[in-house]
């Protein structure tokens, strides 16, 4: 037996808690491995919006959802995650189930674009008030770089303030590993 | 969707390590609890070694498992866990997938009588040596005590340092909750 990675437990429950007819978001697409896992979870019926500031990304994002053939359950959307709730048609905000962060820089491309900690928590703090209550957002923090190690202090901060009664932030960490790996908040909403 | 609870995700994850056949330890049967639900997980072939340093934790525990008829596949020994590793005979050890510890007092027992740092530790890691690559070991660690924060501190040092290629530490827990409550480590001992 061994415990998933960080990435392969972000994914299982990503599984669980969205179902056929749901909406998600990516708000990072990166390269779009988490937009094409999204776009399988939330079925034929179901929607994801993915958002990223690069062109780059997008375009990845879109040969790989072409690949698979899952484009048109997706919508790419070439703004920075802080405008991600302004952007999620209100029909689609009743079905918001899911929403995950991957921070960081895209693999591959300039490192000196990354996420910025006040646009990050800008955008969780946004899209926690517009998920459903028994949705999950998703974040994964890289504290290997400065920036990384910036938004992982003030993320700990954000999310250790949240009131309990609405959010449960759990940590899924290993805590043993060399090079300050990549470690996950889940954002639990709960139900009223 | 509700993220399992420290308890709950430690439980999930005992059912998913152990097969019938097995055998398992509870470093710290107190009421019973995890002895109850490693009996059931280790099934008819399996059996569960059982310590307390309390006759009144292991008469608690006996009446739990005599009321599920599962007395008879485990074994309780009323000593300290730091004397598991030696208790466990050889032909269990080959067998032995999992390990539990639930620190802290016996709740509704006396409350001076809590796991010590030094034992605690020198119980997991005679555990860790014995137990099969691919088993698991388990610890439940309650800061909301002061020598249950000692424990906490001293476990963070110990784990952070153990060798990542023999043994992953995850950490599971939530952040955001008021009075310190219990969070979880899980000890991954990797396949060789």
């Amino acid at each position: 037996m061994t415990m998933p990675d960080v990435l392969t437990f972000a994914k299982e429950w990503m599984e669980r808690v969205l179902e056929n007819g749901d909406t998600a978001i990516d708000a990072t697409a990166g390269t779009g491995r988490d937009t094409l896992h999204l776009a399988h979870c939330v079925g034929s019926g179901g929607h994801v919006f993915s958002f990223d500031i690069q062109t780059e990304a997008l375009e990845q994002t879109k040969q790989r959802l072409d690949k698979h053939l899952l484009y048109e359950r997706t919508t790419l959307i070439n703004k920075g995650h802080e405008h991600a709730a302004a952007q999620i048609p209100a029909d689609h905000r009743k079905k918001l189930k899911a929403a995950v962060f991957n921070l960081g820089y895209l693999p591959g491309g300039n490192k000196t674009i990354t996420t910025r900690t006040e646009t990050t928590i800008q955008a969780i703090s946004q899209l926690l008030d517009i998920i459903k209550p028994g949705g999950l957002l998703f974040v994964v923090v890289y504290p290997g770089h400065p920036e990384g190690r910036m938004e992982k202090d003030k993320l700990e901060e954000y999310a250790a303030a949240l009131p309990q009664r609405d959010i449960q932030v759990l940590r899924y960490e290993f805590m043993n590993q060399v090079n300050h790996p990549p470690f996950l908040f889940i954002f639990d909403k709960r139900q009223e």
